[in-house]
């Protein structure tokens, strides 16, 4: 039997720090919770905050803005492209600031600005376990951020949680994607934002949330 | 019943670029591979080759000495240790330039001077799924490896292999490593080594050989 008050009575509404909210990922984790919490959106394009996650430096103004939040989500984060041995250094390089360390910047930096208890999601993705072709650079930065969680799990402090999801290829992404994934089952937006539901609105922390 | 001939009767000794000879894991595997192939060492601080692992042009100018081998062995990389709040975006620089991209750098630099059909073998470790605290950065590091390798694989010309072992605590480093890894079972060096054979001596591609 069903407890009589659903446990969403009880909790009020959160505010969400969503980060790479005009993204293919980021929209579809904005209509999943945009429903029923306030989304505070940033991006390097537009949102309500401007930042570039390779600047640490811009994280933290973007941030100084916030004020205290229960959550922050990072649906952002680009990577180089190209086939392995054509990788470039600038490519390597412009791949770890962004969607490894520019990420792991911000829940380092946004941890400050979390109420207790409050929860960070990150973005890997499938390539970490089932690499493609040109995708060396994300696969790495897929693999780096799933054990920056599992660790940073262990030493957050005020009960902080942060968990990854890793997406695989988003349907609405196979006319750009698609000849790089064949093979894969494309999986809906919508099914993917679900993973960053239960990392915010679930209680564990240091997990992968596959939504392969 | 075995074949008449072992294997080993068939295949020459290999020559092997053993990079990090002098470090625990290594002389581990110097031990293991050295009484049975012809070992090129190199490392920071001694070893026929002097290379630093952070450096691009290092490794480059220290493999253009080398000729041409059979498999390049990596039990290197060094990464900053530190409570996860208090590492510094200078330790992180650091870990990311050594254990990261030192060892990534080594693979794309280091391939061009197999033969084919030969093997590089990279370190990753037991914190990417097993995180102690102050080990955040090594944690990072050691998931990018294996996401790396994985992805590499697919992409390697020439029948080219790639493969990373992830060591656990080894029982050699117990003195100094013991108060971080309360709680793990620690894996005695010569155990270790049979990871780096396995790599070395097999035929697989992809794997992470986990020893813990």
């Amino acid at each position: 039997m069903l407890p009589e008050a659903n446990p969403a009575d009880k909790e009020p509404n959160m505010k969400i720090l969503l980060v790479g909210a005009l993204g293919t990922v980021g929209s579809a984790v904005a209509a999943e919770l945009g429903g029923r919490h306030e989304l505070v959106t940033a991006g390097r394009k537009g949102g309500d905050l401007r930042l570039d996650l390779a600047d640490r430096h811009s994280i933290e103004a973007a941030l100084a803005k916030l004020g205290t939040v229960d959550a922050i989500v990072s649906a952002a984060g680009q990577v180089g492209w190209a086939p392995l041995l054509d990788l470039t250094p600038e490519q390597w390089a412009f791949s770890l600031a962004n969607k490894l360390m520019g990420q792991v910047n911000l829940a380092l930096i946004g941890q400050r600005h979390l109420r207790d208890g409050g929860s960070i999601t990150l973005t890997s993705g499938v390539l970490n376990h089932d690499p493609v072709a040109y995708g060396a650079a994300a696969s790495l930065a897929n693999g780096g951020i799933e054990g920056f969680v599992r660790a940073a799990a262990v030493e957050l402090p005020r009960g902080l949680r942060i968990n990854a999801v890793s997406p695989g290829v988003l349907v609405e992404s196979m006319d750009d994607l698609g000849p790089f994934f064949r093979g894969f089952q494309p999986v809906p937006g919508a099914r993917v934002a679900l993973g960053y539901a239960r990392s915010v609105e679930g209680g564990e922390t240091g997990k992968v949330y596959a939504v392969h």
